[in-house]
């Protein structure tokens, strides 16, 4: 499984953070973490998936558990799992197996988005802690947008806020921003007047008090005023900006998911120096290797799918890998919740990485010595550069 | 191919009727049932296909033919092909020919779309006959409406008799519905008000006599108001609605035809208990398995490319199952006409997933047992339960 | 890498003209010429990509050059090889290295679009001297407009002109007209009103002088009113059609350039006799394979994607022929400015039809001498037929 990559670090240029000790032994959480599925999804067809199979596997090898998981005896199947995986967990010395399966990924480095915050999730100096790799922050703008939205703010004072943060957010220690609008309203992102933009902020509900949170952004003006105009303050700090594509949770129209719709956004900023990083991409993950492939500064990844489509991991990376140089591509796990997807997600990455670099076509033409390469470009190198600046 | 497979059976939930005695011998039929090509298609294109090969090789294992096609002979080619075929399916005893075709792919039930009846072709209780598996019916939507479609019968009569027929259809002995609302009017099915389906009703010509097959139903009104609000009757009997989604015969507009259009369908029915089925849904089958894998009560299968599209079976099989849950992947053949092609299914089918469960990465983290339990759910158990509701 | 098929010569229906003597040794051009990226891609990207691995190797094997290319040697990475290439093109003959890779790759015959001409480029008889394959030219259609639009000339006489030209084109030797509608206004092809197009040639700006290039076509009603009238011209000639689909340089927006988009272009056209071909296709050649499926006259190819993404060859050969007949599908290269790419494009295809054809399900099915047919279909006889005329 990838044996030749193994020495070479991870940074993860997209995930998010994992639940801390009170929640070390919640399978049911794990077992949640392995999909996109909402709440109400059946734990029966959970249960039966690839990737909770390969979790299985994980605590198996890492928790040491005194009971038994006969994995070829047909009684341990389905919803049964989720008992032994609890009482198994329910053992471990939380930070040890943490660490010890962050360092069996190999992790050096976590770019962490705060957006999506598990429920018992810890800070990132402790998910430094648990995981011996260095984190860093990622400013969701979505988010940024609702936390400054507070009881009778004008549209004027309100949007001084949001872009003074922006242009603070390298000093700040911010490595990207991140856009959610693939959720909301969709990819095709195009420019909206001051005057749209402020009738949009207008007919946002208020919430009623400091402590209550703001209704969530989901008028597409606004949004789309959002990211046209930070779009310039984060290409002068050189900030990436990351947005969200392709599948996810049930609240995406995949329809407008397509990062192709993104085209206009990208003729107008790219020339302007801003770098996009398209996220997860499966199943438009060909689509956004194309655009990399012509864009200067548009770079990808096919995480979510790696891990939580096991099964097609070196079918899917081999796709991306089509017709992009192998400087846009990137290493992420969008693992959150449980550290097991973060092992998960390297081991299914490094195997499909080096089944691709095995290709007969591909050592025909490309020696041993620049695959290496273009494997710590694809693991760690690109990561580095584009986010912290740092050349080979 | 698929030899660990063998033992177990297979239940088709969504095929069409083969032809009977009569039309036994009718080679030509044959080779327009391995495409989905309309009947202008050039025969010299047809039989230079992957499909069309397969069913010789089908009638040569079968026939016991006495005449010779020397399968190396480059003498054998194109459209003489037809000739053989006609020749040897002449001799054969249909009856027992079909019997052993159907119990060689391990045909256990056939649940039947009567909405499209191929030429000369037999009853359900004689195609049980034939075939020795048991037979079900499935309810075609839009053919429904045009049925009691009459001369001078008002809106109200008529979406009286039309939902008092859906209302029965579990204990009429109907297993699911099924509607073909993308080859007429796309996926992007809406709500309709009453007045909308009313004036819809009125626009939509008459049939002049009771003899008369009504005009097509072809409004985009009447079908989405036919779809939203037979839902909620088929949710209540426990009816899965199966749709035709992905590629067919060129009267469908593919674009139309992406299974993600279905999502507001999805949103509003699958919360009141409706199980929806993504039929075919090649080249969309990556996009079906996403829905499959965040919807509650969402199914899909690859019928149609399995086995027109013979040669790209592994992979697209392989594909289909990247995201889904194992419960929510079904077989199905959509075989109609000849008994051939329900063996090449079958075959193709039970080929493409022993390669899929021997693949490198999911026997690294699925152990033997859990596969051969998957297979199980995907060849009959998972629409034993969907449609007839039995318990494995 | 496909011995089998060395013996069958191709036939390249797609390809533009390489560069003359004075720019052999233009490492930079070559470079470019291994990816749709614009001039202001940076180079450091352009060479992490396997096609320019995959070039140096052809040169390697060609140029004998006296410099060394420690191929696993890391000193020779990147931009580096820029310089070596140089220095060992500017020592070869370059009218013996062309005819060597033309050769090996077994071209013999190239059907040459004159629309994109890069710049010191040969013309059609010296690049049949330099390839030693026959050559043959493809008419630009939206080129044709511009160069009939001059100063002050009406409508009517433009149109007069034009379709003067289309009405004569296989007399003047041309094999195929093409349309590059993709790059322009989308491939939603609709009827247009004489109307309409006479307003949109007023709206159109004029070239100041006979001397000055008219201004680029990017007008919809104008490009369709082009296709849809000349259709039935070409239809006369048994002249195919040609048309740009799926990706490209960043000009094309490729949400336009899904050839599904033709359906009513086909519908009308096809039963008027017109072949249309779709080029490139990837990442539709899914979908182009349905539609060559299921409408008489309608051919397709994975020309760009090979060789440009040589990792994907083998894969994305294999998808484009899961539905199609095997008269369908044809070789072509869209090579244009080096001879290496042409030697490039023929060997990864003739590596993929290989592969394909060793597959193990197509094996179990189809003869070798099927097998073998079907390759030289595709490999030439195809071509030779639709555009020639040539039966086998």
């Amino acid at each position: 499984m990838g044996d030749w990559l193994d020495g070479l670090p991870l940074v993860d240029h997209h995930c998010h953070a994992i639940v801390g000790e009170s929640r070390k032994a919640d399978a049911l959480g794990a077992l949640r973490a392995t999909s996109e599925a909402p709440g109400g999804y059946p734990l029966v067809d959970l249960v039966e998936r690839p990737a909770w199979q390969a979790v299985l596997r994980v605590m198996e090898r890492f928790a040491a558990s005194p009971f038994r998981l006969t994995t070829g005896d047909v009684s341990v199947e389905g919803v049964t799992t989720l008992n032994w995986a609890e009482k198994t967990l329910s053992g471990v010395d939380y930070h040890r197996y943490c660490t010890d399966l962050f360092r069996a990924g190999g992790y050096a480095q976590l770019y962490v988005d705060g957006g999506y915050e598990p429920e018992g999730s810890v800070t990132l100096s402790n998910l430094a802690r648990l995981s011996g790799a260095s984190t860093r922050p990622i400013l969701r703008l979505e988010r940024l947008g609702e936390d400054q939205h507070t009881p009778g703010r004008s549209f004027d004072d309100w949007w001084e806020r949001v872009t003074q943060r922006v242009r603070t957010a390298r000093e700040e220690g911010y490595v990207a921003a991140k856009s959610i609008a693939a959720y909301r309203t969709g990819l095709h992102v195009q420019p909206v007047s001051l005057a749209e933009a402020r009738a949009a902020y207008t007919r946002w509900g208020e919430p009623v008090s400091l402590q209550q949170v703001a209704p969530r952004l989901k008028d597409k003006a606004l949004i789309d005023f959002l990211l046209w105009h930070t779009a310039p303050l984060l290409a002068n700090q050189a900030l990436p900006l990351q947005f969200h594509t392709g599948y996810g949770d049930p609240d995406t129209d995949l329809l407008q998911g397509n990062p192709l719709w993104l085209r206009g956004f990208l003729e107008t900023f790219i020339p302007q120096g801003l770098a996009v990083v398209l996220l997860h991409t499966y199943p438009y993950h060909r689509e956004a290797g194309y655009l990399a492939s012509v864009y200067e500064g548009v770079y990808f990844d096919v995480s979510l799918i790696i891990p939580m489509g096991v099964s097609g991991a070196r079918r899917v990376l081999a796709e991306a890998l089509e017709l992009t140089s192998y400087r846009r591509f990137l290493f992420a796990s969008d693992a959150h919740t449980r550290p097991e997807m973060f092992l998960l997600a390297a081991d299914t990455f490094r195997d499909a990485l080096a089944h691709h670099f095995a290709d007969a076509v591909l050592t025909h033409y490309v020696s041993p010595a620049v695959r290496e390469r273009w494997a710590g470009l694809i693991l760690h190198a690109n990561a580095r550069k584009l986010y912290l600046g740092e050349e080979e």
